[in-house]
């Protein structure tokens, strides 16, 4: 089995191909287990850390359908799509977040189509989908009305997908993630940053900025919890996906006052004084359009999970990525 | 003020430009009426029938960026885009769908962000956009499932134009038109063809095929009412639209069994019996995805209006196309 990862040398991305060679399976077309043979990591640089023979690593634009044309072959079996430009950075710049948001996607899905292969394509979508009034606790079947490019292009890859699935061309499904916090990398241009930010930055010792009010409402997941949720989206049989291959993930609802409180009872209460509250209209602007809370039935029914409290994330993450000297 | 009409030789698009051509003037920027100079009819084929100096008739492809180019220039204040290819015809030949139903409209409004000029669009969008698992009065705030390509397609291009109206690039209205009908042209390709075909054709005394079955619900509308309610959808503030530049348009709910009883009253028992009932499974699967009947209070409440009773409309019909040779 043939697996490609867009923005495989990010940090969801790499771990996501540490979790699949470490499997060594997947689920394949007859609904048993296929060795994974190949992963090829797909990205705008070269990804490190890797030492497996298994691993093939690819730099290149993923909007250049020359390159997507190199890396998605016949034996290609599962795509996991993950690049994107980021919340605040489609925001600011709307052609380039046209371009890698929704134009890569389409290029990957056309590739599907023209080789008539139907691999898996298991996409990242995002909670950015939803704005406008919204219940305090979102159903699945809410209205999507994005209040950010970003969101708008995230619901047209997702319309991409599911209309590609019910053709026939691809196997897909469109997984909105909820904000992935404590992100181990630096921080990015999504307005989401602050959310791995408040935690990993005192956590080193360094001061990071807070630019949303605490009692912002968040809805958040692990990165051990999205890693299996992205393979679990990959493992459920296509069918279960019913008329819409786009859901909502089930997360963990917190206010940013909570997940504070949370760092505070895990690594005391000398590390948030490190937190400094600056709100940012900006930021506050696209932020405050996403829900806090989801109803993720759906998500729910087919076998998804969400992380129990914030405590534990934030141990997992002192466990998986703080470098102690001791 | 100069307008371009997209499907401009089409009948609904001659219709507009006639009945423009007869106003004389539209609201402008400044929300006072305009005097219409110039209205370009773009369009596949040249629109026949005119017979004024305002009217440009412009032969091209839409989806070819140099004749957008040339159409759409810094004086245009108004597009109404209402070019598309048809639910069946975008099922059965996807590229083409997606060329024409998504991507010459990213092609109108791109040139629209490039010139920078802010032109207002009024697109038609369709009760294609709904589908799945939906009350049977759908209201504003249902989700979108689209059950076709066609479906998938108008979505996309309705996020695009929220997109850009919100960005501030355009000054953007989709309009989700219910099935107009009596059209007076030949059949075409779309799923709801029939609509007009079981009215149009007995009344000139030729046999018409319905592919549905009678206690099908649809959602309808007039040709006159639906050039009004595009000249209102054009001729209302921005503003009022509010977060969502998208918009389910008022119409008639009405099974297929009470619009040939309405036949039956205005032309006769005799007329019916041209009607041949023989259901086809493509259709119907088509037709049975889009709802039959809408709450649609935003479009009430910003003056949308809808036809009274489907009498009136085969009565108009008849006024309008029916050539007696009495």
């Amino acid at each position: 089995m043939h697996i490609v990862i867009t923005g495989g040398a990010g940090f969801l991305g790499s771990r996501l191909a540490h979790q699949l060679l470490k499997r060594g399976q997947l689920t394949g077309r007859d609904g048993r287990p296929q060795s994974i043979h190949r992963i090829t990591l797909l990205d705008v640089v070269a990804a490190p850390g890797f030492d497996d023979a298994r691993i093939d690593t690819v730099t290149g634009d993923i909007a250049d359908a020359a390159v997507i044309e190199r890396v998605i072959g016949e034996d290609t079996h599962t795509i996991f799509h993950l690049a994107a430009i980021v919340s605040s950075q489609a925001e600011a710049d709307f052609e380039l977040g046209m371009k890698i948001n929704f134009d890569a996607t389409r290029l990957i899905l056309e590739r599907a189509r023209t080789l008539g292969t139907q691999p898996r394509v298991v996409f990242t979508s995002s909670v950015a989908v939803f704005g406008g009034e919204l219940p305090a606790r979102v159903p699945d079947h809410a209205l999507l009305m994005p209040q950010s490019s970003y969101g708008a292009q995230k619901v047209m890859a997702e319309l991409l997908i599911n209309d590609y699935s019910r053709k026939g061309y691809i196997d897909g499904r469109a997984l909105r993630m909820p904000t992935i916090a404590v992100r181990p990398d630096a921080p990015n241009k999504a307005a989401s940053s602050f959310a791995s930010g408040i935690i990993r930055e005192p956590l080193n010792g360094q001061p990071s900025v807070c630019p949303v009010s605490p009692n912002t409402r968040m809805w958040l997941m692990s990165p051990r919890k999205a890693i299996d949720n992205l393979i679990h989206g990959h493992e459920i049989n296509g069918v279960e996906f019913g008329a819409a291959r786009f859901l909502s993930i089930d997360g963990l609802s917190i206010t940013v006052s909570e997940m504070v409180a949370a760092l505070e009872q895990v690594a005391g209460a000398g590390v948030i004084k490190l937190i400094e509250w600056k709100e940012d209209d900006a930021i506050k602007r696209i932020v405050n359009s996403w829900p806090g809370d989801f109803d993720a039935k759906r998500a729910k029914a087919l076998g998804f999970t969400a992380d129990s409290d914030f405590a534990s994330i934030v141990q997992a993450h002192i466990e998986d990525e703080v470098k102690t000297s001791a």
